[in-house]
């Protein structure tokens, strides 16, 4: 079996730890990791981790991963505009591949049109926009819906990694 | 067998990653753990995350753990003036329970003396200070000797937390 991939959608001003915690983590089972952007280079979180940009968001092909991770923060504001990111965001879905969403994350999944009728979890302040775009929001630390795992914040990564983990048959 | 329970001694101005992510990290596994600190109340990383103190430095005994992990950034330079930090180091040492430090979490082990003649690595500014206390530096990204897993920086945590995951033999 290829070694897994996975793929990380982000921008600047990320939430530092829900991009790097799950970066780390997917690192530590040998799954090679992709960061794509907008732009090239680097993006900065909010709490100023630089993290290199390794795939040009136009550049993405999606058949080569195994996962799409969306952290939150502010970057989601600035990626759910990208026609591309939604695009990719749709295909997972099309296929059925895990998608994982934290905090903010879901705004991307809400712009992509793709969360009505689905249950999940979101940052506490995204809630009413996901309620209205049909979503079943639950105030919980992790939430699987099929090929769907979201979690609220930080403090949800122990269970949202969990998830992921299993969702990969890693655990 | 009793849940484990891992402690993880640090102070204000740590290394964000370097304490946040073993953290989550043993928490997925369900792994309890404590932060000790001189101070009460909470401690703040250089990136500006706080964290909860969970146990008063003076009230550790250290029996209760599985694992002793000593992130770095600025804090190990407080760290390493407490007298009860060094002997928790020690008692550690003493029955062979796996110590994990990282970056300039190694100071605290020079300070209680524990390094002479052991197999580690460290921050690189770090590394000239070890070497004069007799450890046996290696510039690699994880390095294990007997109870003892040491690595340089964050970008060393995916390899450092599956060094510590085996020797929990959690993997």
């Amino acid at each position: 079996m290829a070694a897994m991939k996975a793929l990380i959608i982000s921008a600047d001003n990320f939430e530092d730890t829900e991009l790097l915690v799950p970066y780390y983590r997917l690192k530590e089972e040998g799954i090679e990791v992709d960061i794509a952007s907008m732009q090239t280079g680097s993006i900065r979180g909010k709490h100023g981790y630089e993290v290199a940009v390794t795939k040009s968001l136009k550049d993405v092909t999606p058949e080569a991963y195994d996962i799409l991770i969306l952290p939150g923060g502010k970057a989601p504001e600035a990626v759910r505009q990208e026609k591309k990111a939604l695009d990719l965001a749709r295909y997972f879905f099309n296929k059925n591949k895990p998608v994982a969403a934290i905090c903010h994350g879901g705004q991307t999944l809400i712009s992509a049109g793709l969360v009505r009728g689905r249950k999940m979890t979101c940052y506490r302040s995204v809630a009413p926009e996901m309620n209205e775009a049909g979503a079943l929001y639950e105030d919980t630390e992790v939430v699987v819906d099929n090929n769907l795992i979201s979690s609220r914040q930080p403090s949800d990564l122990p269970a949202f990694m969990r998830e992921i983990m299993k969702i990969l048959k890693l655990r």
